[in-house]
């Protein structure tokens, strides 16, 4: 069920059957001459979404801009600060905390949102509890998680086998694919002279505009002309399976 | 064209043509037994998209948690505090801003967001400026405004022709008509029997508890039960028609 | 009472009476060549205190500095930011609730403030309940209201008998002439040549440099050469008429 | 000059003569049985204006909340966080800053502000001269003193005179003096039973509810009964001459 | 050099030769029943001290309050949150940038700390820039870079080669016998029942509170009552070259 | 004990002994030509461990970074913001008074921190106890105090016989002299030419600029060539004896 296409009560009812929910964490930023700058939101929407079919789960939305301040050198990046994002996660789980939900399954769509991510779950956790100086209580206690969607197993092994080494780091070879399976429409031509070099480089960067000098067309490590719909409803099949699981194993922990 | 659904060369380009872009937000909160709980959301990012049709104007990723702390009684609604939205906002404005971009046109699909907003593009106008002591430079001068899809003439006329005085000021009867047109299969049932009363009742309130006890189904002097999505796809074409005029005036000014 | 003049015994003994208090709010900013920059904090803090001495009512000490950003092109205009000015009344208001406050009823003499008096009033009633996470408690309510003086039928009805359509949208003729009314030692002289255009332009603006293009003398819509202090005497007494009733319905209201 | 008692124009002639302005700041708290809660307000305010017709300097709006988060356990008073009143005058000089004013002379009332009113002058410094991380810069450079109207020698040796040990360290017999002085209406009676002990007990504190606790009427080390409108005068007097001295010091200083 | 023994001309001279700057950071925090509290910001310094004397690098003021809140439920332990760490980060590395610092290399003892501290890496990163929405200009660029002293691969090699599956994950054998190495006067005692589990569980965990239902006695995975001295002196040894290599890479990248 | 050699469980039993904890807090900033920049940092922190030692008091990790935006000219000197030393603070008292510790005493070797430490603790006291708005409770009360090694009369007594008005403001003989003897590796020569003059300026100033241009080379007030390993030895002896006895005095007072 998503949060957004119910109505109330049908929530409370849901709230009496179980206090899990899965959210959608993605990035609104460049993916490469040819990847959709709204690829990290669009593709843990639809995962986490197929993930809330099969599990039953309820799905919340879909926060669709990250913390990407080092893809800001490239025109149409929007990025969050850290702090800013922390106190966005903060007010979401609390808001959803308040009526009774205790655990919070984030599916991320973009690296970049780890760190903070996890920042902020630490911080909420504490304040849920009462503040960093609250002695122990009784309050039921909030449970957050993040996974990255193209971290398990047999995604990597999809990727692995669909395009070796030119898979990549961002705008990777199967995010793009992701992309292409669910808006077909949308699936930008490769230009003419093709990506240069054909697998972009890969390093570590510092910063904005370091980054851009390193990765001049913003892609790292990845050939995206391999990308193709097919292979993105594959991935996004096994993708959406992995994360269902891992889902019913959080909710189902003690 | 919608930010999301582009590469970035192609946001390159359209910024040599055009400064402005058209954010919608909206919030994630209770409208009543059959509203859905994105409402604003959705009905702010359909007519944005449209209104950007029209235009040619760029479309940026929607935001979908607004100040809706009024509405933390009923569960699933999610809010931000004000200040986190004031700092997602900035955040996602200078972020385009950094880019080039000058002119920044909020549809907006929710009340209890506009003192907020306006409170943000207060801050955020004077620190693009450099900060409150800022002395006056030669940067380009940031530009936002807010516009409610529902307070165009042609669209209130057309909702008073539909509904009169049952159209209401939460769980609207013409938002809730807008979702049924984009969202045929999430069309609640009314409950058997019928709402009680009929007609919500009208009334200022003070916080969330207060928001419960004054309107215990959600609703604020509406009567949803006439909502229909014929009703809503020409209260969608109206607003959109309004809403583009509207943006071509704003970055039409000097 | 004002509770800059009382000992807190007598607030104390007040508290036993009523948990009310008028709290009047205003700016520190450029009203045109003639109006007084203290003006909407001196306005307010007349009229909240003619309130009081009709009802009875506790009035705390004046917001004198306001949310003025779209004025610092003027100098000697003073404005907070609105995330300071949130927490400046969270803290005002917090304060007084600790010893048994509820019900906060601001008068208010600047436009400017309206959308971020509202935004802290949402901020302030979340977390005087507990936080944005809290479940329902016993804690008593906090009510938080702000009226703008100038907008009661009554004050309208006579500004508009004085000055029809020169009364204008800031440095009002109306709240000039409350200033003369108050101050009459310090009524500026009119310019030798006037002022031109005698009736200033109206439109909308973005912020303080948008502003002083538009507005050069920093009028908006009025002619303030009509004030007179005896407008003012008249236009003082129908708005302290007007939030006496006002506050006694907010505080009566269960 | 009152800033709030001028017109934006008068302000700007100001400015090509000085760039100095005097700002009161005081409290808004208990002050023992008989003293008004606004004391230090009003005492600063008044001491202010006096200093400022001396020496024709500018002054702005008194700061009339304050930190005075020990005095909390007493009702009807006020205080401001400490990181809120930080922010608050941040933005109260940077505001004066942008149009020019480089000297910020700040006539304190009470005692409980000095360290926040420093670590905010560091802080504005700091930020002034363009943030912690800022190279230096030809920008003018801001200057914010502090003074408390007591502290200096003549007002001491006057208290002194008049009060010996009864004169104490809060809502002392001094600052009673000038505020009946100023408000001779406002004069309350001392309780049938007097004051007990006479002299209020003097030591140290820890917080509001400890403060309550070892001074259960308010006072520390005072006898306020000994308080006399006619040594407020003398008071003022004297408070006013040092407060000017020390203003044309401090703007005469390179 | 470390800053806090040199004078500061001698850092002036040492800004001549290299813009970098070794900072250990570390945590205040529960290593199980026999390891040093201070145990994560002891190794990091010495480690960091000792990478200094190999590169002639300036040593920065150890961090030594990091991001542990999920310690918190064991007396002793001491934790910041990240946003406090985020702006603690800020200031430390921004007071060098003004002075013309331009490479920062953490070397980190806990693991807690690199979510927080890469998050604070981009917030600053960013702001050095200009901020968030300022375009590219020609400031040096400010580069941050955090290494786990324990995650080279010789350290690593060689911690399994001593421990095997005893090492573990937090009050690691590896990181005591460090400590105990370098205050060979507080080796604490095994307790006499010994530690039970002897190799202490593994999993992750949510939270203080659930932490210490976890992890009874505060280890993760690790049985340091293999710690000895002699293995702390090699592997202090083998991590202080492994970071030195990896500062001299750092400063010597353009 | 120092807490960060001890293990956590001796912590537990300490804490069944007593709630109060010694903890340090210097500063990082130039000491003038021959003084070491950790100065404030390094006396704080002996003094503090030496007054543990005498009194059987836990001492907390040195805060060795503190406020010294005034320092900022001279490289080396690292400040942090006066907001963010209060939430540093903040998360290390309230760290610990979660477990129980309920008196917080720190040993201050640097005046620059003193306001600033003080509007820490009026904002976590008013927060231990459960916020600005909270009505009186039973959590046990938190109490924060600081003291000035230098400041104690004993102390005061030694440096004016040592070295009478040479003893001066910043970069003192008695601080250099406290360092010296606790490193005697790191005594730096004085310059050939010595200090010119002699004895340092005396002069209050403003900000870090203003700072550098009346204290060319750092120092106020001092003759630090008169600092002698054997003058800090005795120093330092005497302030630990102080320290140590208001400590007492602190723990013991109800």
């Amino acid at each position: 069920m998503l949060l957004h296409l119910a109505a109330w009560p049908e929530v409370e009812d849901y709230l009496k059957r179980s206090t899990g929910i899965i959210i959608p964490i993605g990035s609104t930023e460049q993916h490469g001459p040819t990847g959709l700058i709204g690829t990290d939101a669009i593709t843990a929407e639809a995962i986490g979404a197929a993930a809330g079919d099969k599990t039953g789960a309820l799905v919340g939305p879909t926060i669709s801009v990250g913390m990407a301040l080092h893809h800001l050198g490239f025109t149409g990046s929007i990025s969050l600060r850290p702090t800013t994002l922390i106190a966005y996660i903060h007010d979401y789980v609390l808001s959803l905390a308040r009526a009774g939900f205790t655990r919070f399954f984030f599916v991320n769509g973009h690296g970049g949102n780890v760190a903070t991510a996890n920042a902020a779950f630490a911080e909420i956790t504490a304040e849920a509890a009462g503040g960093i100086g609250a002695m122990p209580s009784n309050r039921p206690e909030i449970r957050c998680k993040l996974v990255n969607w193209w971290d398990f197993a047999p995604v990597k092994a999809l990727s692995r086998d669909l395009y070796g080494n030119a898979e990549g780091m961002h705008a990777t070879a199967s995010e793009v694919s992701v992309t292409q399976y669910l808006y077909r429409d949308h699936i930008k031509p490769v230009p003419a002279a093709g990506m240069s070099p054909r697998i972009a480089p890969v390093s570590h960067f510092f910063g904005a505009a370091d980054y851009r000098r390193r990765f001049p067309d913003g892609r790292i490590g990845s050939d995206p002309t391999l990308s193709r719909p097919e292979h993105g409803e594959r991935i996004h099949a096994a993708a959406a399976t992995a994360v269902a699981d891992a889902y019913q194993t959080f909710v189902g922990e003690t």
